[in-house]
């Protein structure tokens, strides 16, 4: 059993991402599906690591000039 | 030709993350690649779509509580 705590549907382009913040038996994850031309990829961070991740991203993003 | 113009390595667990922004001819992008058990996952999310990428994203971990 896996339940969908929070989630959020963007499009970029042609692409889609689906962000899914879950619940299972082994723990809570996020996991990030990327959409397009009829393929997916997903990549799952586990909630441990959630935090680290967001400050990795908002680093490379800033030292982008985004 | 692609440049790397700022990067971020991070293990969760078993898992490795890298993100990576780059640029090549075509524009600029993030590249998210999850490595786990040998396997390589990766997601790519133009910069076009990134701000609102971090926007949904952080509010889908505040949502969940974290």
């Amino acid at each position: 059993m896996e339940n969908v705590i929070s989630s959020r549907d963007i499009q970029v382009e042609r692409k889609h991402f689906f962000l899914e913040f879950r619940e299972n038996d082994r723990g809570r994850f996020l996991r990030i599906t990327e959409e397009a031309h009829g393929r997916r990829n997903t990549v799952i961070i586990p909630s441990t690591g959630l935090a680290e991740f967001q400050q990795a991203l908002n680093e490379v993003c800033d030292e982008s000039g985004l």
